[in-house]
């Protein structure tokens, strides 16, 4: 028998066409994936379970009793690590808000055929763990090294290239990077990554790399799949494109009242209406969050609570809007201090990433007598 | 202004059109609610975060220092019980394997169109809470009840009916249901019920009422939407229907091999695989599993653990079949003790319930040499 092409289950990414609905290979990554059902926006730190899961592969099966973290490449001393040793170092704990580089992908239109992501990709924990400066110092990094291969255990093959899921950061940005073995205070669960995982506060989601085996310090950039294939903004299948870095501004709304099961249309009252939601930016603090509902053609400030210095977690933030009878559609704008907004129009790239266009709420408001 | 209509956004229960992709309402379900991925089944029990869950409206703001839970109705004695008075009680713990009703709808032609299952919406978890029989000895049952209604706190409109989620059960039924308090040792989180829910064995995810705070007792079968309108086997829109109860028997291998990020086709290698899953039915225990790799031709049998006496929960399973190059389609098929068995076709209905066709898993066998 002839030895079956791997092309055949694993085709190059496509655009849906202008009319496609999302297709059953979209509806399986959205029925395995996981988002924050946008009430769970409330909570300071995101429920187990409710901040969003992207798996690229499988979620590997673990034993954190015979995990081996190896150190190596341009290091004077490579290194082998248990976990009861990673646990022996200075632990520190930080409170970061992770979105998916691929967050608004099915709000693009035509739609990049991929996870197919409306606004709710996001959630924020407190992840305890070691410095990664903390473990390269003890490996002692070698003057030609440039930047970092992370390799984690989920293996597949995507595109039509096997693979274990691998990213890389410049060593400028690993002093900033956590290797957590902890959320919420509780061992890492299989999917966030257990029993290792990365964290890069402000970076999307791709380069938190999960059951993270190995960091390989290389004397060239890294070139493999996920950093020189997916994970760039491109405009056509052969523009090389930039790379997905940081986290762009996005404010969102809770969706005020209650909803239809089915439409998820909101239905309030009459009268002031408290609105709150979160918002964030992996380029710095969120200083301004604008409420709009014509069509963004008037905005006003909510208020935002200020971010802590150091932190890299979603900002609070309120308003109260007055609802009238009839039909209305919300839109919500956050500004960083960078002086980064949210576009009224999704900017589209072929991967579908970092769709930040303002979050659009649709809702009903019942005259008075009706409630 | 003229009052908007609230059935512009609560429209009725419809079936897609033959060629009609998933829509962005129901992809605004499947990114919101969670499915258990397969790899999942590994677990004996599913580890906090990757449970299913299906919520229809919205996750209510809870606080269980301030929770009641009334008892009511057709009782001698109407209680208002704290979570300190129910944990008072004698604690029962159970373990329970749970579904959702509708999980399989997605595979149906035409599909019915609501939240758009495949095969995931399952999870076992260790249930911990009271009796309900415990609670309705202490308000005493008077002879004129024949069932028991449960509401939530959650609120929304479905099909042009503003509700609170309300379901009822038999009083016979309600002798083995659980008031839940924990889920797998530790309160429940927000998305299961926080502070309690029902815990139905056996039956399908709809009984299990989440954020319990109301029992009445009543002396005439409840018509609510959720008993009398929805979850309901239907042919036709004005077919009565009969009632969804108890889970129908299902098998679900853990994929194989490893897959392709998009198509989530498996990849294996020649030889010896290892195949195991999870069975489950509510009417009683799976007593075979057999495997098919020729679109059901011919099936062979693989181990199935025996249930223990009183249990609910789901039985592993596992089998050898032997790869060879080429493409192949595997299929599996439980049957229960009073001899359900899955069917090879969907079963279809207009809610989409219950669909427990065989799960079908594609995976493409490479030859020795490529591996």
């Amino acid at each position: 028998m002839e030895d079956p092409s791997l092309d055949a289950v694993s085709t190059p990414g496509r655009v849906a066409a202008a009319d496609e609905g999302i297709g059953q290979d979209e509806l399986a990554l959205a029925a395995r994936n996981h988002g924050l059902p946008l009430e769970a926006l409330r909570y300071d730190v995101t429920p187990p379970g409710l901040h969003y899961v992207l798996v690229h592969y499988d979620i590997p099966a673990t034993d954190a009793q015979r995990w081996r973290l190896s150190v190596k490449g341009q290091v004077r001393t490579p290194l082998e690590l248990g976990m009861d040793e990673l646990r022996a170092l200075e632990p520190v704990t930080r409170r970061v808000t992770m979105e998916c580089a691929g967050n608004g992908r099915a709000q693009l239109s035509p739609r990049p055929v991929s996870q197919p992501w409306l606004v709710e990709a996001v959630g924020t924990a407190d992840w305890t763990g070691v410095r990664l400066q903390a473990v390269l110092d003890r490996a002692g990094v070698r003057a030609d090294a440039v930047e970092a291969v992370f390799t984690g255990a989920d293996h597949g093959i995507e595109r039509g290239i096997e693979q274990d899921y691998q990213r890389s950061l410049p060593l400028p940005v690993a002093e900033d990077v956590l290797l957590a073995y902890e959320m919420n205070g509780r061992p890492l669960p299989p999917q966030h990554g257990h029993p290792l995982r990365l964290v890069v506060p402000g970076w999307y989601g791709m380069a938190h790399v999960k059951w993270l085996h190995d960091i390989t310090l290389t004397d060239t950039p890294f070139t493999g799949f996920q950093q020189a294939v997916a994970y760039r903004y491109r405009q056509t299948p052969d523009d090389p494109g930039e790379p997905v870095t940081r986290i762009a501004p996005r404010a969102l709304l809770i969706p005020p009242g209650f909803p239809d099961f089915m439409s998820r249309v909101r239905v309030v009252n009459p009268g002031p209406l408290p609105l709150e939601g979160r918002a964030w930016s992996g380029h710095g603090p969120i200083t301004r969050v604008e409420i709009s509902a014509d069509d963004g053609h008037t905005w006003a400030d909510a208020e935002v609570t200020p971010r802590p210095p150091h932190s890299t977690a979603w900002q609070a933030w309120h308003t109260t809007w007055t609802a009238t009878p009839g039909r209305h559609t919300l839109a919500v704008r956050a500004t960083d201090a960078d002086g980064h907004a949210q576009p009224l129009d999704p900017p589209w790239n072929r991967g579908g990433f970092a769709n930040n266009a303002v979050q659009r709420v649709a809702l009903v408001c019942r005259s008075a007598t009706a409630s």
